[in-house]
């Protein structure tokens, strides 16, 4: 009998050795697959209550930023099955007020995944009551990294943009990551060669 | 007898006119007399509770941009003493995980105002539970706007910065709205003088 | 000068009252329209946290209860436009335990319009971390009535089952109708035809 | 020396052994005692607050539908003593509107257990802010089930009805229960005698 | 024709009088009709989840004096039929910590009516899992005031205590709102007799 | 070879023995030191929601209870650098209602520290929406005692008055604790010796 050291070594187990280094396979096929933009969709649907308005009775804009973030972390979790942990919050405008009793609708989806962080849209949306016509009433770019058990970064799959709206945020991201690079002091302007094309000349 | 058209025309009534003339000055005054980033400071204390947490334990980022949210608007509407409404969020960074039971501290100034908004900054403290020493741990930037009862953008006194740190903030907010001017799509990048300065030559 | 009174008699006034019948008729139209149950389908996504959990780290039923409820109503508000108030709930059966942190979707769908009230089907799936495959873990059936601002009950329009599931489920909210009916007392068990074929002969 | 094997059989250990025994009986006694349905009482009272309500100010059915649930998950621990997770809602009718501020009382009594599972009886009663008099304005059948750390279905002792409202719906639980039976697919409408009788011949 | 003024002493309206007098004595009886400490008994249970509790796993102080405060709030209520308004707190303490996901029974009683203001005692009661023995771990006294939709004190009915601990709670309580008046700068110490026979001599 | 015993009085051990009794020096200067009153100050800020508010539109009384328990909390976790846990609530009264939307600012800060156990005092002040001046409305005393990982009480550092106001909060906890402890049937009030100054003569 052969012992439990020289196993995996004996050239009759190289089905099991396989089969590990499948498994290995299989987790990266699993993590690591590139996704399209569709398969990151996260949809969400909410009435705004008492407790989520100002004294004018419109949504407050830390709930909905509260809402943003929670289907923007499914979204980011559905491409890359990682836990995932908010990076930042680039640029939220809050055109158009929500009212007491509306129903506000949330599509996130991930617009570009770098090495270890996603760039999520989500557009809010509101309906009329009576015709049921939903607008546009939001727009918002967060970022999401993710995370091992310990807390570090580790890699994410890429991201295949589809649809015309995909590939255009899709090409934006490197334009505003440059962005929040250059703020947070992480890169220098003359380097950002995508907002040089932009500003200078 | 006097119709009522001629009453404030009358010379008899001299002292109520003058009256509604001090009136609407006391309402200018209160409302529209320039205020120190000091008198804006407001302050917020929180303890992250389970239902804050994601799986890793570590407060979820909706939740502080939640509370950051309300901070920023009380000292917001400490600054103007109107209803305010969040406009927008600009860029807001997580680089350090806020841990279950941690005690947070948020600082919210307004760093400079406009004709009827309000730039405001936040700073998020985490506080040792030990030595006690406080950590910043977040620094972020929302924009309010004062409105009447319609929901209409109304006037706003203007900011007077002090400390060194907060005319550094005054300073920079002028690059900031620029930026966001453009990233809404209202200014073209030729008309951002300041942010030309930084990337161009 | 004629009379208020004869305004509306008088020939002139056609044009008016055309456009009061077309206005009673686009009214009419748009509340009354038939609607498709693909056109009623309200999709919501939630995280299981902490305060959702007994102490097995399970989805207490009676969170699941709510969300099911506010999910069934917005599709039966999207089907008929107009306040809705639960009626009753039918039969829900919790088989699957739900994890703390567990991804949740929940999908509703009008399943039957009567004449005030509509019977919605909730789905209930919850996605694998790692895979992303989604089980179902609930099915619920809850009923809805229309109401107009007092509270009295309004007509709902018809609804058009499409799909294979579709049609199976509204043949088989006849039979619950029926069920309900005779179990709250309203209905003689001799009168449900459609259940006596099931349990007589 | 003994063996370990012998030890228990070993006369000078009778006494370990009666402990033993003793210790699994007391267990027993406690786990498994009939309880009267007046021992399983719970008893809740909530004020109606304006989160809880839709847009005319009635208490949502959600709300009501999770109240319920805690309610009668403390009636049935009572019962058995042990953890206990909602296996199926029965039937809720909501036929009078709960207002804002109203407060509700919710009485939750065992009606029938069976192996594993509990049958429980909610009764919500709204009581006049003027006179005091309360009003029955909902009635709910909720079943739980018994189980142990691992999530198994665990026994639970046998319920007596005393009063006469307790003896009638410990009677019609079995007409419920071979109906959710068949309802699940669980049980053939032939095997279902207490049905038959209802709308068979 | 007969001046307003004149309307109800004309003997015509004898009837119309009469009943005036009778409404306003219905609603005499119905809002000061004495009542006994076991009519205004409120009872409410909960169960302690996560974000109830402090990092010990125990259910926090402020946690259990809100749900003190309804629970007396409702039972101050029963006692007057009125809005009522929390006056005060007299005098809580925490003896035994409380669990995560332990049942807690709260059980309030008028225990003395003034003029305008009700004392209330609150008994705190958890359960053993196991056994299900209830042990004591609180107790608390707040006082109510009754309000009109002013917001201005109106008076309330006489509490008749009737078992041996509501009268001896009833006779407490005199002692406790002389050292209340006393600690509130509107009494002098020397006024409190009940105190002095307590402290002095 | 040496024992185990005598391991720590051996001559080549000194240096290790020096290290330890740093450190426990260390960790007593940390956890031991006196503080100041101004050192253990915690502020809060809070907007009163819809759901804080009772039938009048006024905080209810609870909700405010929690708050004050939060900032109670963090103020004595400040100045002992322990897990606190309520002890008891001192004599709490709500002189002036506090309205919807209204801001809330807390501020607690401990007044004399014991063995175990701290009091603390917290303040609060409504601010006037449009002239920004702060009244205050309220004013509570909370007693917090340092427990270990076990919930044993352990010992907390002793606090240093410096501003009038804290010397005579300082002075007057005395006064109070006497009064709890014979409240609390846990003194005679014959040794009293504060308490009898006062009442007695």
């Amino acid at each position: 009998m052969l012992s439990q050291k020289n196993k995996f070594s004996n050239p009759k187990n190289t089905k099991e050795c396989v089969f590990k280094i499948s498994l290995h396979r299989i987790k990266k096929i699993i993590f690591m697959k590139s996704k399209t933009a569709k398969e990151t969709l996260a949809v969400t649907t909410e009435i705004v209550l008492p407790n989520d308005t100002n004294s004018l009775g419109n949504l407050m804009g830390g709930r909905l930023l509260h809402w943003m973030d929670i289907t923007a972390a499914i979204s980011s979790h559905r491409h890359c099955r990682r836990v995932v942990v908010t990076a930042s919050v680039n640029n939220v405008a809050f055109s158009h007020p929500i009212k007491l009793a509306d129903i506000v609708t949330l599509e996130a989806k991930v617009s570009r995944a770098y090495t270890t962080a996603m760039e999520v849209f989500i557009d809010v949306w509101v309906e009329n009551h009576v015709t049921g016509i939903k607008t546009k009433c939001n727009e918002a770019i967060y970022t999401f990294v993710a995370v091992d058990q310990m807390g570090n970064p580790i890699s994410v799959p890429e991201l295949i943009p589809e649809s015309e709206q995909e590939k255009e945020r899709f090409a934006g991201a490197l334009r505003r990551r440059q962005l929040s690079l250059i703020l947070g002091g992480k890169m220098k302007p003359d380097e950002a060669t995508e907002l040089k094309a932009l500003f200078g000349k």
